[in-house]
């Protein structure tokens, strides 16, 4: 609702502003925006996707992601910085060596600044013992 | 309940692959996936973004986009090539001429294709202009 309320209102400012000759972009809430779209694709070329996933963090976690809370929170820890998501393998795991590459991409804004991030993992296998339960691209 | 289910089948798909050496991204869904975030960032370089929005449209259109429905609908129009959005501006309306850039952006994925697009309007009121009631960046 009171989203709602906050988008009439930019409406009816930007309708204002351009009556007036004064246009700006106005942020419609308080909270920087926190919006991505995660996706999961066969191949080292992201093209085809075969899954994907929204997840909007402020001012609540939502999004089609099976669950937006832990989502939202492993990008906090992650700070923006998804690369951070490698950095902590499940050391226990061992993978076939074949290679069937699969690219997993993140878009979209983390608290107000943009961010394009893909890696490709050699097979599904290395991709799951690297991510090692974040469930950021557990969908 | 039934994205859950899928999302559980792949993860222990993902086990079994694993455990077998044959591992494999495996769609979520019998849709092809379409998600996108929006923005709408203040300038000609979307670093700093003022407002964003999720929506994703299959199987259902839901998102943090005031209308996710009718931006579906919009993006379906558009079919996934975003530049017809700036094809039927209001031929009605005048704008000053100042330059305060506004440019949006939508990343994501369209029908499992991915989608990165960007576009830089002199100022808000052109953009408004430009868009004519097309509800994809009314948020």
């Amino acid at each position: 609702m009171r989203r709602h309320i906050a988008t009439v209102s930019a409406t009816t400012l930007l309708g204002l502003a351009c009556a007036t000759g004064v246009a700006e972009a106005q942020p419609a809430s308080l909270y920087a925006p926190s919006a991505m779209v995660l996706t999961v694709a066969q191949g080292e070329d992201p093209a085809t996707v075969v899954r994907a996933s929204t997840v909007s963090c402020a001012p609540t976690a939502q999004g089609t992601h099976p669950d937006p809370q832990a989502a939202c929170a492993a990008l906090a820890a992650a700070a923006g910085t998804l690369d951070t998501l490698l950095a902590s393998p499940d050391s226990n795991r061992a993978c076939p060596m074949h290679y069937d590459p699969v690219t997993v991409t993140a878009d979209g804004v983390w608290q107000g600044s943009r961010i394009s991030w893909k890696h490709t993992f050699s097979n599904a296998c290395v991709m799951s013992v690297t991510f090692n339960g974040n469930p950021l691209f557990a969908f």
